[in-house]
């Protein structure tokens, strides 16, 4: 499709192609000032953004328009899964140049709205400019039952540390796709989930919904990051047994660790259960692995336990202020 | 102060200066995945996000950076003033060089705090990372009684076309900053007004309380852009008598029409009153003017008459995608 003559064509194609009409509980969504709808009775309301840039989170020579598409959203979703809630609306800021506003905008638009219908979240509005890079905000809305909510917070020493899936694939695929030239293609797993991760939102839900979890987040910047914000959040340490961690077969063995540690963008969900309560978590939900990775302990430490020693645990993870 | 040394840092910088943790309905603001809250009780949810770039929005060599912070949120809070909604809660995503997490950001924050309290929407959360340019992007939340919000699709032919305050100012402080050297001072209306717009929340708020408008948005591309969206969602056309316009006498008089046609970023609100109701409105609302500049009628036609003729409305206000 040709590139776009003026803001409004931009949006009502891109309305079109994601078709803001369906969302069939929202009373005004784009061409509006701001979008309206009606909360669900007695929930509460659970809201997040995220940064998308191009150069930072992603590079337009490397990633195809369609998994930027559907990774925007699927990651500011899991935001949403962390929270035990269920996502419900999302806004569009995208910024970009008028040269991609045909072919690439398309193939956005493409994947963005596979992640609207497999993820159930339909866009209620946006904002569009022009810029130099593509510079994406995802705005998502959720809502989750009143009190059920599991925040970073409530970890207490005793609970047994999880995490869902297998840590350390996404960052194996970053770095294949490092090192191809050109276009990545979805030729393995670990490229397959660097550039399509699955938020884990049903496990969010049924965490949340029956009480299991007492505090979670999402590993998106590595459990070496990740980890230590949950316990200051709780005010807790933590002790991670190395052998525990759930390690990708597709990892090379002598990196396996090093990746499971510190490898970011799995979306995976890292979470506390009261030891009482572990025995109703079984070793998979739908299909997803559930791993006992270590339990929470008083006092600040996050140390990292092996059959050879107890040491700290490194910090490792992705933070794009450290220089 | 110093620059910040890593994400988690500048985070907590920032939610100390704004306040997070005052919003006292607020289950969980900053330093989990989401911000959480109970929604008001038989209230409708307002949803906006608005892009505030470097370059494109500002220049961070003549725009005071506490200039930056206030606009960035006002401009976002100005859509749901023209919904007729209140705002509640606000997340800001911010992306910097870390060269200006120091003494830039901290008059940022102060503008953007200063915002905080006089409009009544406080953070909830937000995104922040690095960037050689400065992006902004502002997601608000308020609230509306329902059946009550005021959108761009209800204006009939017969209605009058209104307008809040003048128009043209900010245009005209725009201009003057531009043929300034160095930072601007807001030595006079016409730049306070470019510099701090005030979005007309208790106006937009009253005409939705009281069913008084049938149509309204705000004008931020000019009334030139903003008048055809607001006719074209409704299926109208316009007459606007130019001789009506409230120009601003801080306007030269050669060129008042053209700012007050064209110009952007004012901020004040477009509405449309059902002819029966105009007697309700007064020629001002504590302290700001309200005009009528015209009337709707049927056909597409957007229609400048002054004394001397009839022509179509010209489109001049700013699109970023006009070449």
């Amino acid at each position: 499709m040709k590139p776009a003559q003026n803001e409004d064509a931009l949006v009502a194609r891109i309305a079109r192609r994601l078709g803001f009409a369906k969302a069939k509980t929202l009373v005004v969504g784009l061409g509006d000032d701001a979008a309206l709808w009606t909360p669900a009775r007695g929930h509460q309301t659970v809201l997040t953004c995220d940064w998308f840039l191009e150069g930072s989170h992603f590079l337009r020579d490397k990633h195809p328009a369609d998994a930027v598409g559907w990774k925007c959203l699927a990651r500011a979703v899991s935001d949403v899964a962390a929270m035990g809630g269920k996502p419900r609306y999302f806004l569009l800021g995208l910024a970009l140049p008028s040269r991609l506003t045909g072919k690439w905008l398309d193939e956005f638009l493409r994947g963005l709205k596979r992640a609207v219908r497999v993820l159930g979240c339909p866009a209620a509005g946006g904002d569009t400019t022009l810029h130099n890079k593509v510079l994406i905000s995802i705005t998502v809305i959720g809502e989750v039952w009143p009190g059920r909510a599991i925040r970073r917070s409530g970890a207490k020493p005793g609970d047994l540390i999880y995490v869902s899936g297998t840590l350390g694939e996404a960052d194996l695929g970053l770095r294949q796709l490092r090192k191809q030239r050109g276009m990545a293609r979805p030729s393995n797993a670990a490229l397959r989930k660097h550039l399509y991760p699955e938020p884990r939102l049903a496990l969010g839900q049924w965490l949340a919904g029956n009480r299991l979890a007492t505090a979670m987040m999402d590993i998106s910047d590595g459990l070496s990051t990740d980890l230590p914000r949950l316990c200051a959040a709780s005010g807790v340490g933590a002790r991670i047994e190395v052998d525990s961690l759930p390690v990708s077969l597709l990892l090379p063995t002598a990196e396996a660790r090093e990746f499971a540690v510190h490898g970011g963008d799995d979306y995976e969900l890292l979470f506390t259960v009261n030891a009482r309560n572990a025995r109703r978590l079984r070793a998979t939900f739908h299909g997803v692995p559930l791993t006992c990775i270590g339990e929470i302990i008083g006092g600040k430490k996050i140390l990292l336990r092996s059959r050879q020693k107890v040491e700290p645990l490194p910090s490792g993870g992705w933070d794009p202020f450290r220089f």
